[in-house]
């Protein structure tokens, strides 16, 4: 059902012209005329309508406002599938009561690093390991990556730890190579409404973690989720990573408060990225803390062994050593609210 | 110190006058020619430079940019005062390892309701009963509160379970009124700039809980502490809750990061209100969790036997049940971050 | 009329409790059950149901949104008051087809100064003159204002020039003197929601000059106005003087498009104040046009003899000169959109 | 330089390995001991530092703060290059006295309406046609476009106007076929970080229409103008069509200061488009005639003639003879600010 509120100036032939256009398309229609405002009610199966159907309505003389009632995403909805959604990647769980963790440096800089941060989580509790082989960068003149010598890094790490790998794609062209090397394909912040890349992904069958977009509301993050899962695919993880406001202080505001409300809207899993959401290593570990008490499904966390020589986000990432404290600090929240970890 | 940064025209004369206007000041400067800019250091005690001398710095020609180096606010500050700021209520403590929580209605309705809520929070657990009698609402046409007769129920409830009172001050003409019954003041986010109110509360002796304004920074919020212990009170508790972003799933999004992070730029006391963070009673037991995690030093939190005829924010309170299972939930997390509650 | 939207599981019993309570207000209901959704329309006068209870009904079991359909406002609304306002104070005219300039320094600093500039743009074909006696800082320890002694200077420098006096109010408790020496009362985009303020202001006969709050919507701006008015003073004069964006190339980001929208919603004048919204100088002029080819009813321009030495806001004041030919320059494009200035 | 201040608890041994790791990448340091903070510049073709070189400092102990003074963009920059840019397309100037209109529907829907409003924007004056044949649209469900049939449309008007095209690309696959039909490549407001394709569009010889991100700040624009500049493109065309604020009343607010603002740091044309700017149609008019009021090179504006039954942004169309008419009201705003139209 949709709501028309007209102008107070709109005239019987307006009405009139409102209703037959949607009568045209199959709808039902009930008109009710307050003292101060008439409404037209859309009765029927408005799922139908278009997001330009709805445009044109605004457009018609005498239209004020245009009221939708259905949410527009509809696969990643809660009231289509009200059971969790449980992403299963060689043998480790995302969605289940055990909170996973996935851990590496931001970006893949050379073997001998990969592999030894990738045995370093894995010691300390790491179920993924993740690193950028192709870096979306703000500089043309900064690190774009290794490309596909860094997912051979990754790969092998992976090989020596038995941990699956998690890396970002950025262009649509690079979708067979990162295929070859990964277990999930990121979409990064910047690319949550790059839409020809979602479709793209949406017709892999590998899960796709979805971050959130710098500014974007959580309707749209469920809408960018829907777009992958139009065309097939139907494992998405989302991951909060921190929306932009006004603060400073921190590199983006991490949104905790989106983990309970998605797990009310949708049934797919949510991760928190308290690395990329603060920007700086010292508050890292009490945003995991707090992202694990606020019900996340799984965390994202930078580390890296050298962050002062880092090659990307050297500020955000945790030493070896910190992120194993981190880890066994995270047992006890995670079983106060009935996960382990 | 200071750092001024010329545009890359300005000429050999603009820079004598700049210096020779900062040396006026008996400030000693550096003047180093880059290949791209040329920069002058402003060396000496920069701190007594005020705003509006910093402004006319900045409407001097040749000024590209004025970067200040020392934060603005003294008295807040941890590098002023590196103990924690623990401040002491009629035997309650915030700021210590006990995590206390506010707890109450959102505005005094009438002496039952108010007696009846102040027992059940006190039962659960609560340190503080709150409600308020003076209310900013956005519409002229709402429900302003009781005034002084919602103070006396405030102080009847107080006076019953022997819990202090936290009610809000809207209004400067207000205080000594307000000073009879309660035991901290409330400034609310709406008022977090109403200098005079600031300077009012600052002359007080009573401790001033100061909420985080609607779209504030942290700066700026630690600026509106610092007006008030500019007057001499010291004993000003920080109060997260939520800024204003373009989520609309929730009320605002309440900022956890902010908590590690005043917790690293002030001695002050930092607590957590995820009522107004979350707007939505459904989403406040996830937060509440989340802050203690995130290391808050208290809680705020709505409570109301009968939110559905609450004259003023029923959606967001917890009814007693509610809360008082959210009192034990919150009991592990505060162990595992080393407090109690 | 307001539309209640149901969640997927809401009982026949929610349903009735919902309409039970609406119709026990005198209102009628309406229940539409869509495939997807049931609705509630609530018919009859609505613009009686508070926002306490609106937030009420959605506190109740059930409930997943409640829509509203009429704007919160009423006096200000163009639906209650289809003809401009047009506000006159001492021969001036703010709303008619002249655009007015109000113009003078941030801060009153003393009687040369104020008599020395309103002299100069009296010249240069301001209508009003202003300054600040009392000024909003965000440092206590900035230079405060002058208080009833920069009333003096301006009311003398208004005398002097027969130019009407625009000056801030912070504090209720200055009301009295102020009305003294003003002509137009403003209010500051930090006291917008000074809610006891804006009563206290309502109660005067004096036009007030009411700025928006630094990041309002224009419906809590008109909410603000509907403060005033709801005490009986209907001349309300707004002025956009930019919102806080990510920007931060320019102080604010001045909302120019917030003239059109007004002009739609509401009938009372709107001016535009460049030199806040943009916070350089230099900017000042392309954005002073702008203004008045958006359809602005008057400008706010801050005029500095010597911004160098201002004792506040000297980055973004003009100089007589670029004043005066600014005001030149503004001819033409006045004309060009029906008006004159 | 760079400025690094340091954490009042930074030691020497700190400042020491800072400062070795500066001087090892051929840099030069000067140590500033103030009574509260340490500062260290650093002196020498900082340019160089890289964003993650950067970073790596930040990660360093004892390291509170980095404040680069250089901006990190070069090639768009007006110190690099101080005259403004000219682009010259098949006899239409962007960037001279003239202000070239681009006119067009959103979509092409099909070839009898891309072919009639061609006509009707050249009749009113137009310089450029545009339309969408793949549009990024928030749901999968809405029309995508008709792809290379919609560029034909395009190319068929393009001939039998005169008038070059304007069309968006969205993903670096489509480059060659949309190379072959139009004059202007458009990035769109959601791909203004899509790094891969600004990379790919500045391997290209035709100009580059870069349109501002929806919450990007002026610096990350002009970072994006210097990614496409970077591979070889000088031909970059700005394009201001609002960012998102918390005003709902307005699709998104049109940031005019951006114009003077992008006036003074770059040599690039910088265009407004006010419809995508507002959403609503009857916004459109005043401002467009604010943005040539404030200095804007061109103007993007949407036209359809028929908005009730656009397949995309309906709303915000003119009907021919509305953009017919604001053409003739735009020439005396053009030429009170010395320009024509």
């Amino acid at each position: 059902m949709d709501i028309i509120v007209l102008r107070p100036d709109a005239s019987e032939k307006d009405i009139e012209r409102i209703v037959k256009k949607l009568e045209g398309k199959g709808l039902k229609t009930t008109v009710s005329k307050g003292t101060e405002r008439t409404v037209i009610g859309v009765i029927g199966d408005t799922s139908k309508i278009t997001e330009e159907e709805e445009n044109a309505v605004r457009a018609m003389r005498g239209v004020e406002e245009v009221m939708r009632i259905l949410k527009p995403y509809k696969l990643a909805s809660r009231d289509f599938k009200a059971q969790d959604t449980i992403v299963k990647v060689r043998g480790k769980v995302i969605g289940g009561k055990k909170i996973p963790v996935i851990a590496g440096p931001c970006a893949v800089e050379n073997k001998t690093m990969m592999m030894n941060i990738a045995e370093k989580v894995k010691a300390a509790g790491a179920s993924f390991i993740r690193g950028g082989a192709y870096k979306p960068r703000t500089s043309p003149y900064s690190f774009q990556g290794l490309g596909e010598e860094g997912l051979q890094y990754l790969a092998e790490a992976s090989k020596k730890t038995g941990l699956p790998v998690v890396t970002e794609i950025m262009d649509p062209r690079d979708l067979e190579t990162i295929l070859k090397y990964t277990d999930i394909i990121q979409i990064g912040a910047r690319n949550m409404q790059n839409f020809r890349l979602l479709l793209e992904v949406g017709m892999c069958k590998k899960p796709v973690l979805l971050k959130r977009g710098l500014s974007a509301t959580i309707q749209e993050w469920l809408m960018a989720a829907e777009y992958i899962m139009s065309k097939g695919n139907q494992h998405v993880i989302l991951c909060e990573r921190g929306i932009r406001t006004f603060e400073t202080a921190t590199r983006n505001t991490l949104d905790l408060s989106s983990v309970p409300v998605l797990h009310q809207k949708t049934h797919l899993p949510v991760i928190v990225d308290p690395s990329h959401g603060v920007g700086k290593w010292d508050l890292v570990a009490p945003m995991a803390k707090a992202a694990v008490a606020a019900g996340a499904d799984g965390l994202l966390i930078e580390v890296h062994t050298n962050p002062e020589d880092a090659m990307s986000d050297g500020e955000q990432s945790l030493k070896p050593d910190a992120f194993k404290k981190l880890m066994s600090e995270l047992k006890p929240i995670a079983k106060a609210v009935g996960r382990e970890i």
